[in-house]
């Protein structure tokens, strides 16, 4: 049974919760086709089927020649070739150089039949329609791909837990790899809770707001790769929260719990999670503003996280925690880092030691081009304090605070 | 007529195409549900239609009271006050305050009827059942968000062309705003050329290569949110081309050709642009390595991009041009820049200055926890050379290069 722990550093937290999790992807495996498998996690290794380029392939426009033929040609004593002939794209070659013979060569194309070098058409002049001066000399192999020097058959292509970027699918369509395996896109089930929180499509009633964590951390899952799963809302009632938690357990590879936003409703969660399964809890709370009351858990294999119901601390504990989770439950071990931009802070911004802040920023450029960030002050919770910032400025937990000057990473939410 | 360019940096051909293009969205607007709507961009501004919070919401758990009751209560001298009922969360009060009267309140609930602040519980003692002591004073409006202070009702809440993040959808969810009108994703047709080129479903004959551009630029339009059309394939007979481009950009709200990889080829680009609309090639060459052989043009109002052949140069020039040119096709002025990270550079790299060099690293972790960038070295035009990268150093046209423990920005492709 592991250890529980009152408020630990957030990459504690997550590190504690990813070292309990199994590698393989928690929903399955299934096949993509890979032109459409941008973003999608690789199941298992995927080797080179084939050699890249396929044949010795020119790198120049130019012409193909064995290279002894071009030893000691200068500008003062160029190299007379005979041109026997071209190869043309997509062909392979239908003859044979003799001595100080030329073939015309395209970038991309094959060389004649027994050349072993490309002399760069800048490098030659014509003499006449059979005739050109060489002015330099190649070596065997010079400006020429071998096969197999972009990639050899049987070698690792890709590893298990990669995300897909446009070049990967690019370069597993080179190799005729029309097909991959894929981790099946996790379902985070969101439940957000609270006598006061309604649809966003009702008209709230007096003491009412309409509910925003279930449809912010759903934009953060479904652009990990996760499927979000909205379970609905449920009142500030244990019972009701318990039975409702359960079923969206059930029915997903990650829970996700918006509390009350109130000191009681908060402390009623962490009895939830201990309910779901074992272990339960492994932390409650974090060292991290805003954000502090968040709990992290593990329900008979399954990951739960508790969020706070302030809308501003919900969003970031979900991008420090439940990003990197939706990442590790497709079986991707290094999830890709958070979008960031640098920027030089306007204004101090002071902060407690022993704890993480982040400060919601605003970018902007100034006179001499350089990109700026400006904080976004505003009373804790405000989602619009977001909507007004461009991302967040991490200050570290062992800083007093980070300076107006000072190089920031601002890190998208 | 537009002035026609010989060999621009990217940035100034890029600007030359954009301020030709209307700022309406070029595919049309539709209406998205909020909750569907990531990445969508708005189509035109949204005002807030209510004010939040709609009501004053405590931001503490503690007590609502009139502030004029608890001046000059402190440790020393406490102020008494009854306790008269709580505001349940969700439900407004149905009482009001005497003197030195106080109600339980909860973080994100309503204060008693004439209420004007809260007492945080910390400054607070419960004495019994009914009375409790107050040891600070609190002024009038402390620890509580007045109405229409996170967003007044008919406030611009998200301007046209804006990208919507996941703090928007919740932020519009929050006003009850469930649908938004966003630009029609816009349709890139893409189509390849080259005798050489085949299906990646073919095996390739002698001197043929599967085709790789059109499913690298497809993943790069697709991740800035438009609709990728796959054109097919067509050898490097000119006719043959300009029917197959004139067919591809009447069914396109933009095109992408990738130019066979030879110069003659490369030449012939621009004659199809020339023939395809008005104005025809506005940029012929970039003062950019790799991707110097890049075609900016406009067509009878749409944007034509010619990539070089060259699959490492493709890439660069369509996440330079294309992907921007993207999201202006939405209505969209300013593109989220592309996704960076910084490190500090293992070693020199040496680059000819007047033009800008796009050089691959790959990235780790030292000892100490630095990100280091690696550069990858390889024959030009290699594919796997950017599936073992993580992302391209640029190095500044006005650089002769940059060196090994600077601090670089790393971009994604």
């Amino acid at each position: 049974m592991p250890e529980f722990f009152n408020v630990l550093p957030p990459g504690e937290a997550l590190a504690l919760l990813l070292d309990l999790l199994p590698e393989r992807p928690a929903a399955g495996v299934c096949v993509a086709d890979t032109s459409q498998a941008l973003g999608r996690v690789v199941a298992a290794e995927i080797l080179a089927t084939e050699s890249l380029p396929p044949f010795p392939r020119s790198t120049m426009d130019g012409y193909s020649v064995r290279a002894a033929d071009t030893y000691g040609a200068s500008d003062g004593l160029p190299a007379w070739f005979t041109l026997v002939g071209e190869v043309p794209m997509g062909q392979g070659p239908d003859f044979e150089l003799g001595i100080c013979e030329a073939a015309v060569a395209y970038t991309g194309g094959m060389l004649a039949g027994n050349a072993d070098a490309v002399v760069m058409v800048e490098h030659t002049q014509a003499i006449d329609a059979q005739t050109i001066e060489v002015m330099r000399p190649v070596a065997p192999g010079e400006n020429v791909a071998q096969p197999g020097e972009d990639v050899s058959a049987g070698e690792p292509v890709l590893p298990a837990g990669h995300v897909i970027r446009p070049q990967d699918i690019g370069a597993l369509l080179a190799l005729g790899i029309q097909r991959v395996q894929v981790a099946e896109r996790p379902r985070v089930g969101i439940l957000s809770m609270g006598d006061e929180v309604v649809h966003p499509s009702a008209t709230p009633g007096t003491g009412q707001v309409r509910d925003v964590n279930t449809y912010t951390v759903a934009g953060q899952v479904v652009s990990a790769g996760g499927t979000a799963v909205p379970l609905g809302l449920v009142g500030d009632d244990y019972e009701e929260q318990l039975v409702a938690a359960r079923q969206g357990l059930a029915q997903s590879d990650m829970l996700v719990l918006s509390a009350g936003s109130s000191v009681s409703a908060r402390d009623r969660t962490v009895d939830i999670v201990a309910e779901l399964g074992e272990p339960g809890p492994l932390v409650h709370g974090l060292a991290l503003r805003p954000g502090k009351p968040a709990i992290v858990g593990l329900c008979d294999g399954k990951p739960v996280i508790g969020l706070p119901g302030n809308p501003v601390s919900a969003m970031v504990v979900s991008s420090l925690l439940v990003r990197p989770t939706v990442y590790r439950l497709m079986g991707c071990a290094h999830p890709p880092p958070a979008n960031e931009q640098t920027a030089v802070l306007t204004q101090d911004i002071p902060s407690a030691a022993g704890r993480e802040d982040y400060v919601p920023v605003r970018l902007s450029e100034s006179d001499d081009g350089t990109t700026i960030a400006r904080p976004v002050w505003g009373k804790s919770g405000f989602i619009f304090t977001l909507v007004k910032a461009d991302g967040l400025v991490r200050v570290p937990a062992d800083a007093g605070g980070v300076y107006a000057g000072e190089r920031v990473q601002v890190r998208e939410l």
